[in-house]
């Protein structure tokens, strides 16, 4: 699992059926800031919504099973990423 | 899951029995333009199409179980990412 | 699995049930300290606590289904990733 | 999955027994090549051969359940790589 | 998998009961040397032994169920890496 920043949002007409209904949200990883800029972020990521987030939250994301288990629809579904929590505190060094 | 550019395809005529009829492309992960260039981009990625995908679309990308999932052709193939959805628009920063 | 240090702890209020109860810890990974800086750290991991461990502590981290069970609440939960151990001594080089 | 060059092989007398016949194959993944040098490639990978593939080849490599699957001996084995293809045609820019 | 140096290993009184009585080895992934210093490394591993490896050796490691495999204890312990196999001969440009 790791956190991030929701900085956008992808739409797909064309896609496999067992993703309709699901927001895919963009996801920024944190990082320590005060190791930017010169460290680099991890790439960014793409996981449907589990928990009504939007641009601009700050969140949790997990991958595979834990993530389609978040989802709720079973596992015969073409996602393996899910944010699964909206951060509304966090302790530790700043992270951007 | 994570989105990107088809950016080529691969042929191999030797290969598992389970590769033939996959159509094979070549992602190239988005970064957030305006880390570019500096900030490096994740590694190629070779990914079976699931939705008629090809050079030049903006994809989503998911692996493993949920990529076989979208091919339709059960969990004993050697296959472990798929292209899921093409991309129609996008929010948020500008990627490339 | 890696190691790491605890470096903090996030809060969600707005989270999949499954969550509840877990304590998740921000883990920054290990590096060779003979290569800091220049050299570029993995990114930061969320894991959920399986052995009462704190900010602060030097930490072993499984993801998957070892991370689960070492969490034991079964499969159904959603994550991937757990401190499974708290280091108390190590040989080699000095990391940070 | 992803793309790469097959620049050596290993062998391990001292082995898991289920790894006994298994030609295990190093490859460099492949990145674009006009973004090199400057950009860093991805690590090594260790994969091993269902294809007959050898040292200088461009291949296609696939992780976990796909692996073994291509590989034909069941999943109660110590691989999770395994080249499952020969590459002998790519379209997009140059890759090394 | 990917093959790399036994650099040291972790020790951790407070751990989940199933990682008793294994040998925890902290890895430090190989790089083609040609391209060190300024090509980075991967990040280091912790890998349980299967193989009677230590400080020093050259190793392959696996990941997830191909590693607890290699572990004979099932697939119910907190661990999803394990050194698999001592490497005693290479070809290919030279590793560090």
């Amino acid at each position: 699992m790791f956190t991030g920043q929701v900085i956008g949002e992808v739409w797909a007409t064309r896609r496999h059926p067992t993703l309709e209904g699901f927001k895919l949200l963009v996801i920024d990883p944190h990082e320590v800031e005060a190791r930017l800029p010169g460290g680099k972020k991890q790439g960014l990521v793409v996981a449907a919504d589990a928990v009504d987030a939007g641009v601009g939250d700050q969140v949790i994301v997990a991958y595979g099973r834990a993530g389609r288990t978040a989802l709720e629809r079973g596992h015969d579904i073409a996602v393996e990423a899910a944010v699964v929590g909206v951060i509304d505190a966090r302790s530790g060094p700043e992270v951007a």
